[in-house]
C-alpha cells in the first residue's frame, strides 16, 4: 500500500510516518521508484504498536527505540527475551531522593521482599531499585508507615504477574513474544491504574460515603470548583 | 530557615526552588528584608512532595500544580476529596485509538465490568474512560483477548484499593488527607509496577526458565547484546 493508505488505516499523519521512519522505529518502504515506496500489513502493526506505547503507555520515542530493539533482535531464549523486555520496561527515574539513608533501607526492605516471597530475581534487578526508590520517596514524605501495606501490593503483583503469564503462555506465538511482553507490560500498567482508580472511588464511597452519593465523572465534582 | 538550608535538607538547587514559586507549586517564603525571604517546615514537606511526584510519579509541572490545587482546597467531604483526587490522577491519553468501533467496544465492557463488580462508579468517570482507552489500544495490536485477564486484573485492583483505604484511614489526618491520597495514588502505581515487573520475573522463571538460571540484573543480559 502507499503511504496514504498506511496513514488511513492507522489515523497516523503521513509527516509522523516519515518522522518514525527517519528515527529508526518504523523500517522504511520499500521503494518502487525514486519517489515513492510501498508499505506492508507488517508497518500497519509496527504503528500500531508505537502509538499504543506512547499514546497510551506514555513512553517516550527514545523508549519505544530501545524497546522495538528488543521485539527486533530475533532468537534468544524465551525466558531470557521475556525477563530482559520485563527490565527495559522499568520506568526510569530522574531524581535523587532526598536521604540516602532512606533509600539503604527501602533496599533492604526490597531484598527481604524478595527473600520472603522466594522470588527469583537478583536484588540488583532494576525493577527492585525501582521499588526501592519508591518506597524511600514515599518515605521522604511522611509516609513510612506505608510499607505496612506492601504485603498487599505484592500479592496483587503476584496475581497479575500469573495471569500476564497464562495469557502469554496460551495466546502468543514465539515471534511475537517480545513484543506481546512489551505491550502487554506497558498497556498492563495502565490498565491496572484504571482499575485501582476505579476501586478506590469504590471502596473510598464504601468507607467515607455514606451519603447515599456516588462520586463520579458526571462533571459535578468540576463544576465546584 | 533561608534558602540555602532549606535546599541543602530537601536537595533540591535553589534556581529550582525558586522555579517552583515561580510556577505556583511552593508559596514564597516570608520577606525580612527586601532581599531575603525565610521559609518554614510545611515547605520542606511541600518540596518533597513535589519531587517525589515528578521524580518518581513521572508527573509534569502542569500535573503537579493541579494536585497541589486539590491539596490546598479545604473544606469539601472526604469522600468528595478522595475521589478527587483519584480522578485528577487519571493519566491523560495523548492520542486517538485508531478505531471507533473498538474503543465503543471497550467502554460496554467496561460498563459491563462495574456493574458486574457492583463498582459505585459512574460509567462515564475519567478512569472509566482510561481503562476503556487501555483496551481498544490492546486490541489494536492484536490483544483482543487479553480481556480474559480482566477479572484477574479487576481482582488485583480491588484488592490494592482495599489496602490503599486502610491505610488511610488508620495513619492519615483529615487535614493531610489530599497529600496523601495524591501521592499515595502516583507513587502507589509506581510502587505496583516494579512489584509487578518483579513478581513476572519470577513466574517467566518458573515457566518457561528450567534452566536453574536466575535472570536478574547482574549485567549478563546487557553484556550479551
Amino acid at each position: 500500500m502507499r503511504i496514504g493508505e498506511l496513514s488511513r488505516r492507522t489515523g497516523v499523519s503521513v509527516p509522523t510516518i516519515k518522522f518514525y521512519v527517519r528515527e529508526g522505529l518504523l523500517p522504511a518502504g520499500r521503494l518502487t521508484s525514486p519517489n515513492q515506496a510501498t508499505y506492508e500489513e507488517t508497518h500497519v502493526r509496527r504503528l500500531r504498536l508505537i502509538r499504543a506505547l506512547i499514546d497510551v503507555g506514555g513512553l517516550s520515542v527514545a523508549a519505544v527505540r530501545e524497546v522495538i530493539a528488543a521485539v527486533d533482535d530475533p532468537g534468544r531464549p524465551v525466558h531470557d527475551l521475556l525477563g530482559e523486555a520485563a527490565v527495559r520496561m522499568v520506568p526510569r527515574y530522574g531524581g535523587e531522593p532526598a536521604e540516602d539513608g532512606r533509600l539503604s533501607e527501602a533496599r533492604e526492605r526490597v531484598t527481604e521482599l524478595v527473600r520472603e516471597r522466594d522470588w527469583r530475581v537478583f536484588p540488583g534487578n532494576p525493577a527492585a531499585e525501582a521499588l526501592a526508590v519508591a518506597l524511600a520517596a514515599l518515605g521522604s514524605v511522611g509516609h513510612e508507615r506505608f510499607g505496612e501495606v506492601l504485603g498487599a501490593y505484592a500479592d496483587a503483583a503476584e496475581q497479575v504477574a500469573r495471569a500476564d503469564l497464562a495469557y502469554v503462555a496460551h495466546h502468543v506465538a514465539r515471534e511475537e513474544l517480545v513484543e506481546s511482553v512489551a505491550v502487554g507490560t506497558v498497556l498492563g500498567d495502565a490498565l491496572f491504574a484504571a482499575l485501582r482508580r476505579l476501586a478506590q472511588i469504590d471502596a473510598s464511597d464504601r468507607v467515607f460515603g455514606g451519603k447515599g452519593e456516588v462520586f463520579g465523572g458526571d462533571g459535578e465534582g468540576e463544576e465546584g470548583k
